[in-house]
Protein backbone atom coordinates (compact mmCIF):
# COMPACT_ATOMS: atom_id res chain seq x y z
CA UNK A 1 0.00 0.00 0.00
CA UNK A 2 1.49 3.27 -0.94
CA UNK A 3 1.59 6.04 1.71
CA UNK A 4 0.13 4.15 4.53
CA UNK A 5 -2.89 4.65 6.53
CA UNK A 6 -1.70 8.14 7.42
CA UNK A 7 -1.56 8.94 4.31
CA UNK A 8 -4.87 6.80 2.98
CA UNK A 9 -7.20 8.83 5.90
CA UNK A 10 -5.97 11.72 4.54
CA UNK A 11 -6.92 11.17 0.96
CA UNK A 12 -9.71 9.85 1.93
CA UNK A 13 -10.58 12.67 4.21
CA UNK A 14 -11.46 10.41 6.96
CA UNK A 15 -11.04 11.46 10.69
CA UNK A 16 -10.31 8.87 13.19
CA UNK A 17 -11.84 9.15 16.91
CA UNK A 18 -9.99 9.82 20.12
CA UNK A 19 -9.28 6.60 21.07
CA UNK A 20 -10.58 6.67 24.92
CA UNK A 21 -8.87 4.03 27.05
CA UNK A 22 -11.29 1.98 29.52
CA UNK A 23 -11.19 2.66 33.11
CA UNK A 24 -10.13 -1.23 33.62
CA UNK A 25 -7.87 -4.00 34.04
CA UNK A 26 -7.99 -4.74 29.90
CA UNK A 27 -6.79 -2.35 27.08
CA UNK A 28 -7.92 -1.08 23.95
CA UNK A 29 -5.36 -2.48 22.05
CA UNK A 30 -2.21 -5.06 22.64
CA UNK A 31 0.72 -5.79 20.81
CA UNK A 32 1.64 -9.17 19.99
CA UNK A 33 3.69 -10.27 17.58
CA UNK A 34 3.88 -8.43 14.72
CA UNK A 35 0.43 -8.17 14.79
CA UNK A 36 -2.34 -5.52 16.82
CA UNK A 37 -5.42 -7.14 18.89
CA UNK A 38 -7.94 -4.61 19.39
CA UNK A 39 -10.76 -5.07 22.59
CA UNK A 40 -14.84 -5.03 20.99
CA UNK A 41 -15.44 -1.22 20.02
CA UNK A 42 -18.69 0.07 18.98
CA UNK A 43 -20.39 3.00 17.23
CA UNK A 44 -18.89 5.71 19.61
CA UNK A 45 -17.32 9.07 19.02
CA UNK A 46 -14.89 9.60 21.98
CA UNK A 47 -17.25 8.74 24.84
CA UNK A 48 -20.74 9.30 22.96
CA UNK A 49 -22.20 6.09 21.78
CA UNK A 50 -23.72 7.35 18.37
CA UNK A 51 -25.82 3.96 17.70
CA UNK A 52 -27.79 1.83 19.69
CA UNK A 53 -30.60 -0.73 19.65
CA UNK A 54 -31.42 -3.78 17.39
CA UNK A 55 -31.57 -4.18 13.53
CA UNK A 56 -34.75 -5.43 12.55
CA UNK A 57 -36.06 -3.31 15.01
CA UNK A 58 -34.88 -0.06 15.68
CA UNK A 59 -32.59 0.74 13.44
CA UNK A 60 -32.35 0.73 8.98
CA UNK A 61 -29.71 -1.54 7.42
CA UNK A 62 -27.82 2.15 6.47
CA UNK A 63 -28.06 3.40 9.74
CA UNK A 64 -26.47 -0.30 10.55
CA UNK A 65 -23.71 -0.03 8.62
CA UNK A 66 -22.91 3.48 9.61
CA UNK A 67 -22.75 2.04 12.82
CA UNK A 68 -20.72 -0.10 11.69
CA UNK A 69 -18.08 1.99 9.52
CA UNK A 70 -17.78 4.24 12.65
CA UNK A 71 -16.96 1.15 15.01
CA UNK A 72 -14.22 0.21 12.68
CA UNK A 73 -12.55 3.60 12.79
CA UNK A 74 -12.45 3.00 16.48
CA UNK A 75 -10.65 -0.16 15.74
CA UNK A 76 -8.10 2.11 13.77
CA UNK A 77 -7.91 4.17 16.33
CA UNK A 78 -6.78 1.99 19.11
CA UNK A 79 -4.51 -0.02 16.35
CA UNK A 80 -2.99 3.44 15.93
CA UNK A 81 -2.38 4.34 19.38
CA UNK A 82 -1.22 0.91 20.55
CA UNK A 83 1.25 0.65 17.31
CA UNK A 84 2.23 4.03 18.00
CA UNK A 85 1.31 5.83 14.81
CA UNK A 86 -1.03 5.44 12.00
CA UNK A 87 1.92 4.36 9.41
CA UNK A 88 2.46 1.44 11.62
CA UNK A 89 -1.01 0.15 11.52
CA UNK A 90 -0.78 -2.67 8.55
CA UNK A 91 -3.89 -4.15 6.67
CA UNK A 92 -6.64 -5.07 9.02
CA UNK A 93 -6.35 -9.57 8.94
CA UNK A 94 -9.33 -10.28 10.47
CA UNK A 95 -12.90 -8.83 11.68
CA UNK A 96 -15.41 -10.04 14.17
CA UNK A 97 -18.15 -8.91 14.04
CA UNK A 98 -21.48 -8.65 16.22
CA UNK A 99 -24.94 -6.99 15.09
CA UNK A 100 -27.58 -6.58 18.11
CA UNK A 101 -30.31 -7.93 15.86
CA UNK A 102 -34.14 -8.05 16.95
CA UNK A 103 -35.69 -11.62 16.01
CA UNK A 104 -35.60 -12.89 12.34
CA UNK A 105 -33.07 -10.27 11.54
CA UNK A 106 -30.88 -12.36 8.87
CA UNK A 107 -28.82 -9.57 6.76
CA UNK A 108 -25.76 -9.36 9.44
CA UNK A 109 -23.43 -9.72 6.80
CA UNK A 110 -24.83 -6.60 4.55
CA UNK A 111 -24.26 -4.48 8.47
CA UNK A 112 -20.95 -5.39 8.60
CA UNK A 113 -20.24 -4.60 5.11
CA UNK A 114 -20.29 -1.00 6.71
CA UNK A 115 -17.18 -1.79 8.05
CA UNK A 116 -15.34 -4.20 5.34
CA UNK A 117 -15.71 -1.45 2.90
CA UNK A 118 -14.04 1.10 4.78
CA UNK A 119 -10.87 -1.35 5.25
CA UNK A 120 -11.08 -2.51 1.37
CA UNK A 121 -10.89 1.17 1.23
CA UNK A 122 -7.92 1.71 3.57
CA UNK A 123 -6.13 -0.86 2.55
CA UNK A 124 -7.13 -1.99 -0.88
CA UNK A 125 -5.58 -5.05 -2.25
CA UNK A 126 -5.31 -6.64 1.34
CA UNK A 127 -8.53 -8.12 2.13
CA UNK A 128 -9.26 -9.56 5.97
CA UNK A 129 -10.93 -12.15 6.81
CA UNK A 130 -14.46 -11.93 8.48
CA UNK A 131 -17.66 -13.73 10.51
CA UNK A 132 -20.38 -12.14 11.10
CA UNK A 133 -22.79 -12.88 14.04
CA UNK A 134 -26.12 -12.10 15.01
CA UNK A 135 -25.82 -11.13 19.27
CA UNK A 136 -28.98 -10.84 21.72
CA UNK A 137 -27.94 -7.81 22.98
CA UNK A 138 -24.38 -5.69 23.46
CA UNK A 139 -23.25 -3.80 25.72
CA UNK A 140 -25.00 -0.27 26.54
CA UNK A 141 -26.62 -1.61 23.65
CA UNK A 142 -24.89 -0.37 21.11
CA UNK A 143 -25.52 -1.77 17.58
CA UNK A 144 -22.51 -3.01 16.54
CA UNK A 145 -19.32 -4.60 17.95
CA UNK A 146 -16.16 -5.42 16.05
CA UNK A 147 -12.92 -6.91 17.36
CA UNK A 148 -9.84 -6.77 15.25
CA UNK A 149 -6.47 -8.24 14.00
CA UNK A 150 -4.32 -5.83 12.50
CA UNK A 151 -0.83 -6.15 10.86
CA UNK A 152 2.19 -4.39 12.77
CA UNK A 153 4.38 -2.88 10.03
CA UNK A 154 8.33 -2.36 10.99
CA UNK B 1 0.10 -37.25 9.88
CA UNK B 2 1.53 -39.33 7.44
CA UNK B 3 0.21 -38.44 3.78
CA UNK B 4 -1.19 -34.81 4.47
CA UNK B 5 -4.35 -33.91 4.21
CA UNK B 6 -4.94 -34.60 0.42
CA UNK B 7 -4.50 -38.38 1.01
CA UNK B 8 -6.04 -38.60 4.23
CA UNK B 9 -9.00 -37.03 2.67
CA UNK B 10 -8.76 -39.55 -0.45
CA UNK B 11 -8.24 -42.06 2.00
CA UNK B 12 -11.89 -41.08 3.80
CA UNK B 13 -13.19 -40.57 0.40
CA UNK B 14 -14.22 -37.00 1.21
CA UNK B 15 -14.62 -34.41 -1.17
CA UNK B 16 -14.51 -30.72 -0.70
CA UNK B 17 -16.57 -28.48 -1.76
CA UNK B 18 -15.98 -25.79 -3.70
CA UNK B 19 -14.57 -22.49 -2.35
CA UNK B 20 -16.52 -19.56 -3.59
CA UNK B 21 -15.04 -16.41 -2.59
CA UNK B 22 -17.47 -13.54 -1.33
CA UNK B 23 -17.84 -11.08 -3.64
CA UNK B 24 -16.57 -8.45 -1.54
CA UNK B 25 -13.71 -6.88 0.31
CA UNK B 26 -13.19 -9.55 2.54
CA UNK B 27 -11.99 -12.92 1.39
CA UNK B 28 -12.56 -16.36 2.73
CA UNK B 29 -9.29 -17.43 4.08
CA UNK B 30 -6.24 -14.91 4.76
CA UNK B 31 -2.65 -16.60 5.35
CA UNK B 32 -0.92 -14.87 8.53
CA UNK B 33 2.78 -16.75 9.55
CA UNK B 34 2.34 -19.93 9.46
CA UNK B 35 -1.54 -19.46 9.96
CA UNK B 36 -4.46 -19.89 7.78
CA UNK B 37 -7.35 -17.91 8.88
CA UNK B 38 -10.59 -18.71 8.05
CA UNK B 39 -13.51 -16.43 7.72
CA UNK B 40 -16.76 -17.63 9.02
CA UNK B 41 -18.38 -20.66 7.00
CA UNK B 42 -21.37 -22.46 6.68
CA UNK B 43 -23.54 -25.04 5.77
CA UNK B 44 -23.20 -24.78 1.90
CA UNK B 45 -22.36 -26.62 -0.77
CA UNK B 46 -20.97 -24.35 -3.78
CA UNK B 47 -24.02 -21.48 -3.41
CA UNK B 48 -26.31 -23.59 -2.46
CA UNK B 49 -27.10 -23.25 1.48
CA UNK B 50 -28.10 -27.44 2.62
CA UNK B 51 -29.09 -26.53 6.28
CA UNK B 52 -31.02 -23.45 7.22
CA UNK B 53 -32.63 -22.43 10.97
CA UNK B 54 -32.94 -23.04 14.09
CA UNK B 55 -31.62 -26.01 16.71
CA UNK B 56 -34.10 -27.04 18.98
CA UNK B 57 -36.86 -26.36 16.93
CA UNK B 58 -36.32 -26.52 13.07
CA UNK B 59 -33.27 -28.86 13.09
CA UNK B 60 -32.51 -32.32 15.27
CA UNK B 61 -29.67 -32.65 16.58
CA UNK B 62 -28.62 -35.10 14.25
CA UNK B 63 -29.25 -32.65 10.91
CA UNK B 64 -27.29 -30.10 13.39
CA UNK B 65 -24.26 -32.77 13.16
CA UNK B 66 -24.28 -32.85 9.70
CA UNK B 67 -24.84 -28.96 9.44
CA UNK B 68 -21.66 -28.75 11.46
CA UNK B 69 -19.38 -31.31 9.47
CA UNK B 70 -20.56 -29.64 6.13
CA UNK B 71 -19.21 -26.35 7.49
CA UNK B 72 -15.84 -27.41 8.55
CA UNK B 73 -15.81 -29.07 4.94
CA UNK B 74 -15.75 -25.17 3.83
CA UNK B 75 -13.12 -24.29 5.86
CA UNK B 76 -11.07 -26.99 5.29
CA UNK B 77 -11.44 -25.84 1.29
CA UNK B 78 -11.06 -22.58 2.01
CA UNK B 79 -8.07 -23.11 3.96
CA UNK B 80 -6.60 -25.42 0.68
CA UNK B 81 -6.84 -22.66 -1.56
CA UNK B 82 -5.54 -20.09 0.51
CA UNK B 83 -3.04 -22.41 1.40
CA UNK B 84 -2.25 -23.54 -2.33
CA UNK B 85 -2.56 -27.00 -1.91
CA UNK B 86 -4.16 -29.70 0.69
CA UNK B 87 -1.14 -30.88 1.51
CA UNK B 88 0.22 -27.40 2.68
CA UNK B 89 -2.88 -27.43 5.35
CA UNK B 90 -1.69 -28.54 8.82
CA UNK B 91 -3.99 -29.69 11.55
CA UNK B 92 -6.89 -26.93 13.08
CA UNK B 93 -5.87 -25.08 15.67
CA UNK B 94 -8.57 -23.17 16.97
CA UNK B 95 -12.54 -23.68 16.08
CA UNK B 96 -15.51 -21.11 16.57
CA UNK B 97 -18.67 -22.23 16.23
CA UNK B 98 -22.40 -20.60 16.82
CA UNK B 99 -25.28 -22.73 16.34
CA UNK B 100 -28.16 -21.11 15.43
CA UNK B 101 -30.34 -21.77 18.85
CA UNK B 102 -34.17 -21.75 19.85
CA UNK B 103 -34.50 -20.33 23.39
CA UNK B 104 -33.87 -23.17 25.67
CA UNK B 105 -31.44 -25.33 23.55
CA UNK B 106 -28.03 -25.83 24.75
CA UNK B 107 -26.82 -28.25 23.43
CA UNK B 108 -24.60 -26.43 21.26
CA UNK B 109 -21.51 -28.61 22.27
CA UNK B 110 -23.06 -31.84 20.66
CA UNK B 111 -23.47 -29.96 17.35
CA UNK B 112 -20.26 -28.49 16.39
CA UNK B 113 -18.75 -32.43 17.39
CA UNK B 114 -20.36 -33.23 13.99
CA UNK B 115 -17.16 -30.71 13.41
CA UNK B 116 -14.51 -31.37 15.58
CA UNK B 117 -15.33 -35.71 15.11
CA UNK B 118 -14.21 -34.70 11.16
CA UNK B 119 -11.12 -32.68 11.75
CA UNK B 120 -10.01 -35.04 14.48
CA UNK B 121 -10.24 -37.95 11.77
CA UNK B 122 -8.56 -35.74 9.52
CA UNK B 123 -5.60 -34.73 12.11
CA UNK B 124 -5.34 -37.88 14.25
CA UNK B 125 -3.50 -36.53 16.90
CA UNK B 126 -3.44 -33.39 16.78
CA UNK B 127 -6.46 -31.83 18.74
CA UNK B 128 -8.36 -28.27 18.62
CA UNK B 129 -8.99 -25.94 20.69
CA UNK B 130 -12.45 -24.96 20.60
CA UNK B 131 -15.69 -22.51 21.62
CA UNK B 132 -19.25 -23.35 21.49
CA UNK B 133 -21.54 -20.89 21.50
CA UNK B 134 -25.42 -19.98 20.88
CA UNK B 135 -26.33 -17.48 18.30
CA UNK B 136 -29.97 -15.82 17.93
CA UNK B 137 -29.56 -15.95 14.55
CA UNK B 138 -26.95 -16.63 11.79
CA UNK B 139 -26.74 -14.31 8.24
CA UNK B 140 -29.32 -16.19 5.55
CA UNK B 141 -30.41 -18.40 8.86
CA UNK B 142 -27.69 -20.85 8.36
CA UNK B 143 -27.72 -23.33 11.23
CA UNK B 144 -24.03 -23.26 11.85
CA UNK B 145 -21.50 -20.81 11.52
CA UNK B 146 -17.65 -22.06 12.31
CA UNK B 147 -14.35 -19.82 11.56
CA UNK B 148 -11.29 -21.67 12.48
CA UNK B 149 -7.39 -21.49 12.52
CA UNK B 150 -4.85 -24.17 10.86
CA UNK B 151 -1.74 -24.61 10.64
CA UNK B 152 -0.20 -23.90 7.19
CA UNK B 153 2.87 -26.53 6.42
CA UNK B 154 6.29 -25.75 4.63
CA UNK C 1 6.48 -9.96 36.59
CA UNK C 2 8.28 -10.65 39.92
CA UNK C 3 7.72 -13.96 40.46
CA UNK C 4 5.69 -16.00 37.90
CA UNK C 5 2.24 -17.09 38.45
CA UNK C 6 2.76 -19.91 40.70
CA UNK C 7 4.29 -17.48 43.29
CA UNK C 8 1.62 -15.02 42.02
CA UNK C 9 -1.43 -17.35 42.86
CA UNK C 10 0.26 -18.23 46.16
CA UNK C 11 0.28 -14.93 47.14
CA UNK C 12 -2.91 -14.36 46.41
CA UNK C 13 -4.31 -17.33 48.02
CA UNK C 14 -5.67 -18.63 45.03
CA UNK C 15 -6.50 -22.47 44.48
CA UNK C 16 -7.20 -23.49 40.32
CA UNK C 17 -9.55 -25.83 39.53
CA UNK C 18 -7.83 -29.45 38.18
CA UNK C 19 -8.14 -28.64 34.29
CA UNK C 20 -10.24 -31.82 33.16
CA UNK C 21 -10.15 -32.83 29.49
CA UNK C 22 -13.05 -32.91 27.20
CA UNK C 23 -13.49 -36.60 26.52
CA UNK C 24 -13.97 -35.33 22.48
CA UNK C 25 -11.76 -34.82 19.36
CA UNK C 26 -11.14 -31.17 20.83
CA UNK C 27 -8.70 -30.14 24.08
CA UNK C 28 -8.47 -27.50 26.77
CA UNK C 29 -5.89 -25.77 25.31
CA UNK C 30 -3.18 -26.00 22.03
CA UNK C 31 0.24 -24.54 22.42
CA UNK C 32 0.82 -22.21 19.20
CA UNK C 33 4.28 -20.22 18.48
CA UNK C 34 4.76 -18.82 21.78
CA UNK C 35 0.97 -18.61 22.75
CA UNK C 36 -1.37 -21.06 24.97
CA UNK C 37 -5.29 -20.69 23.35
CA UNK C 38 -7.78 -21.96 25.51
CA UNK C 39 -10.98 -23.32 24.90
CA UNK C 40 -14.28 -21.99 25.48
CA UNK C 41 -14.68 -22.42 29.71
CA UNK C 42 -17.42 -22.05 31.91
CA UNK C 43 -17.76 -21.79 35.79
CA UNK C 44 -17.09 -25.04 37.16
CA UNK C 45 -15.04 -26.96 39.82
CA UNK C 46 -13.61 -30.72 38.34
CA UNK C 47 -16.86 -31.55 36.58
CA UNK C 48 -19.43 -29.65 38.78
CA UNK C 49 -21.20 -26.71 37.46
CA UNK C 50 -21.25 -24.04 39.82
CA UNK C 51 -23.14 -20.76 37.99
CA UNK C 52 -25.84 -21.78 35.72
CA UNK C 53 -28.35 -19.77 34.45
CA UNK C 54 -28.82 -15.84 33.02
CA UNK C 55 -28.30 -12.52 33.91
CA UNK C 56 -30.70 -10.05 33.94
CA UNK C 57 -33.27 -13.06 35.30
CA UNK C 58 -31.38 -15.51 37.06
CA UNK C 59 -28.31 -14.70 38.56
CA UNK C 60 -27.51 -11.08 40.27
CA UNK C 61 -24.42 -8.65 38.75
CA UNK C 62 -22.29 -10.12 41.74
CA UNK C 63 -23.07 -13.58 40.88
CA UNK C 64 -22.06 -13.26 37.41
CA UNK C 65 -19.09 -11.58 37.96
CA UNK C 66 -17.90 -14.68 40.71
CA UNK C 67 -18.99 -17.12 37.42
CA UNK C 68 -16.64 -14.99 35.18
CA UNK C 69 -13.95 -15.10 37.89
CA UNK C 70 -14.27 -18.91 38.19
CA UNK C 71 -14.43 -19.20 34.07
CA UNK C 72 -11.28 -17.23 33.90
CA UNK C 73 -9.53 -19.61 36.85
CA UNK C 74 -10.40 -22.58 34.51
CA UNK C 75 -8.97 -20.72 31.62
CA UNK C 76 -5.68 -20.71 34.07
CA UNK C 77 -5.52 -24.26 34.65
CA UNK C 78 -5.62 -25.11 30.89
CA UNK C 79 -3.26 -22.91 30.44
CA UNK C 80 -0.76 -23.96 33.13
CA UNK C 81 -1.52 -27.54 32.23
CA UNK C 82 -0.75 -27.29 28.37
CA UNK C 83 1.90 -25.39 28.85
CA UNK C 84 3.48 -27.37 31.54
CA UNK C 85 3.73 -25.38 34.77
CA UNK C 86 2.73 -22.57 35.93
CA UNK C 87 5.72 -20.80 35.73
CA UNK C 88 5.54 -20.91 31.60
CA UNK C 89 1.57 -18.84 31.91
CA UNK C 90 2.71 -15.29 31.20
CA UNK C 91 0.19 -12.31 30.72
CA UNK C 92 -3.58 -12.97 29.04
CA UNK C 93 -3.50 -11.52 25.84
CA UNK C 94 -6.93 -11.47 25.25
CA UNK C 95 -9.92 -12.33 26.72
CA UNK C 96 -13.21 -13.16 24.72
CA UNK C 97 -16.18 -13.34 26.84
CA UNK C 98 -20.03 -14.53 26.55
CA UNK C 99 -22.67 -13.76 29.11
CA UNK C 100 -25.80 -15.66 29.36
CA UNK C 101 -28.21 -13.05 28.97
CA UNK C 102 -32.08 -12.59 29.30
CA UNK C 103 -33.58 -10.27 26.90
CA UNK C 104 -32.74 -6.57 28.05
CA UNK C 105 -29.75 -7.48 30.04
CA UNK C 106 -26.75 -5.17 28.96
CA UNK C 107 -24.05 -5.18 31.67
CA UNK C 108 -21.97 -8.00 29.75
CA UNK C 109 -18.75 -5.78 30.33
CA UNK C 110 -19.46 -5.48 33.63
CA UNK C 111 -20.11 -9.47 34.23
CA UNK C 112 -16.65 -9.82 32.75
CA UNK C 113 -14.87 -7.60 34.97
CA UNK C 114 -15.21 -10.17 37.39
CA UNK C 115 -12.62 -12.22 35.20
CA UNK C 116 -10.57 -9.11 33.84
CA UNK C 117 -9.63 -8.22 37.51
CA UNK C 118 -8.10 -11.66 38.35
CA UNK C 119 -6.30 -11.55 35.53
CA UNK C 120 -5.13 -7.56 36.34
CA UNK C 121 -4.21 -9.00 39.69
CA UNK C 122 -2.12 -11.96 38.55
CA UNK C 123 -0.79 -10.20 35.89
CA UNK C 124 -0.47 -6.67 37.22
CA UNK C 125 1.09 -4.12 34.24
CA UNK C 126 -0.09 -6.41 31.28
CA UNK C 127 -3.55 -5.93 30.31
CA UNK C 128 -5.41 -7.80 27.91
CA UNK C 129 -7.92 -6.97 25.07
CA UNK C 130 -11.01 -7.87 25.55
CA UNK C 131 -14.82 -8.27 23.74
CA UNK C 132 -17.74 -8.77 26.01
CA UNK C 133 -20.64 -10.33 24.49
CA UNK C 134 -24.25 -11.51 25.19
CA UNK C 135 -24.84 -14.93 23.95
CA UNK C 136 -28.92 -16.60 23.90
CA UNK C 137 -27.97 -19.78 25.66
CA UNK C 138 -24.79 -21.41 26.10
CA UNK C 139 -23.61 -25.26 26.86
CA UNK C 140 -24.98 -27.10 29.44
CA UNK C 141 -26.69 -23.23 30.71
CA UNK C 142 -23.59 -22.28 31.82
CA UNK C 143 -23.37 -18.36 33.06
CA UNK C 144 -20.37 -17.09 31.49
CA UNK C 145 -18.07 -18.54 28.87
CA UNK C 146 -14.54 -17.31 28.33
CA UNK C 147 -11.46 -18.45 25.50
CA UNK C 148 -8.25 -16.46 25.59
CA UNK C 149 -4.89 -16.34 24.60
CA UNK C 150 -2.14 -15.69 26.95
CA UNK C 151 1.63 -15.87 26.43
CA UNK C 152 3.81 -18.67 26.73
CA UNK C 153 7.17 -18.30 28.54
CA UNK C 154 10.36 -19.71 27.50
Amino acid sequence: MSGGLGARLRQLGIELPPPFQPVATYVGAVVVGGQIWVSGMGPTWDKEIRHRGKLGRDLTLEEGQQAARLTALNLLAHAVAAAGGADRVGPCLKLFGLVNSAPGFTDQHLVLDGASDLLGALFPGSPHARAAVAAPALPFSIAVELDGVFRLLP
